[in-house]
């Protein structure tokens, strides 16, 4: 299962945009409910040669699309981000990495909400770490669930 | 005095490393305690043809870099980010600019608390817009204003 999610979504989030392509974005690992993402500090460095903070957002980002699609039904919904708070605890001067997940219950808090209001919120917290282990960032993403047509 | 800010900071903010640079970020107005800046839909778009949000997070935290060097002393003084909170509230599909001031009472007690301290938090709001003039993002971005040295 989880190769064919590599195989099929790989090119969905490492090629979706010339915005994401151009920063080198790996996904790692997927399966149902849980993706780990890499971005390398070459070519995404800032005038200090540390990680530059637009990375480090996407990098906490892109995350949710992979997500959704390993474990929503596309055919039926559909997620918007609709914000994130971010904080900036330490330089990245290494390649980060992310690691997020969702539990199946509140996948099914959420799609069962959508079915029934066309729309539902939910949200998770994540941390960027670098090479070493170090928490560089830590995110609050907030998006919303979507079901077509509604 | 514009246009001397302009000619000087201009290369430092729209060339000052790849990850902005490949973005085409316009610098459009600076002057001490003000800033105007541009982001073009292309090549920033996402899957669905708008502009994608790790553009939009770029938009809006460039221009603090900028906004220093026009109204503090970069010889005695640096600053750092320390995160933001982003808001999506509409689909970006133009071009997309965004204004910063800091009045320069503000400048006053932050360079004032830096001198005392060595470091200030600072803050300010900031919309992002479209060409129509209707608001696709807010955010509130946090910085500190650090004494070199200190």
């Amino acid at each position: 299962m989880s190769d064919d999610l590599m195989t099929t979504i790989r090119p969905l989030v490492e090629k979706a945009f010339p915005f994401v392509e151009r920063m080198g974005l790996r996904l790692d690992h997927i399966e149902p409910g849980r993706v780990r993402m890499t971005c390398p500090l070459e070519p995404n460095t800032n005038h200090i040669g540390t990680m530059y903070a637009g990375a480090l957002f996407t990098l906490a980002e892109i995350p949710g699309g992979a997500l959704f699609l390993s474990t929503f039904d596309a055919a039926t919904y559909y997620p918007i981000v609709k914000g994130m708070e971010i904080k900036f605890v330490k330089l990245a001067s290494t390649d980060i990495s992310v690691e997020v997940s969702i539990s199946p219950e509140e996948v099914a808090r959420v799609s069962a909400e959508a079915d029934a209001n066309g729309k539902a919120d939910f949200e998770w917290d994540c941390e960027l770490t670098d090479a070493e282990g170090n928490v560089v960032c830590v995110t609050t993403n907030r998006y919303q669930l979507r079901r077509h047509g509604s």
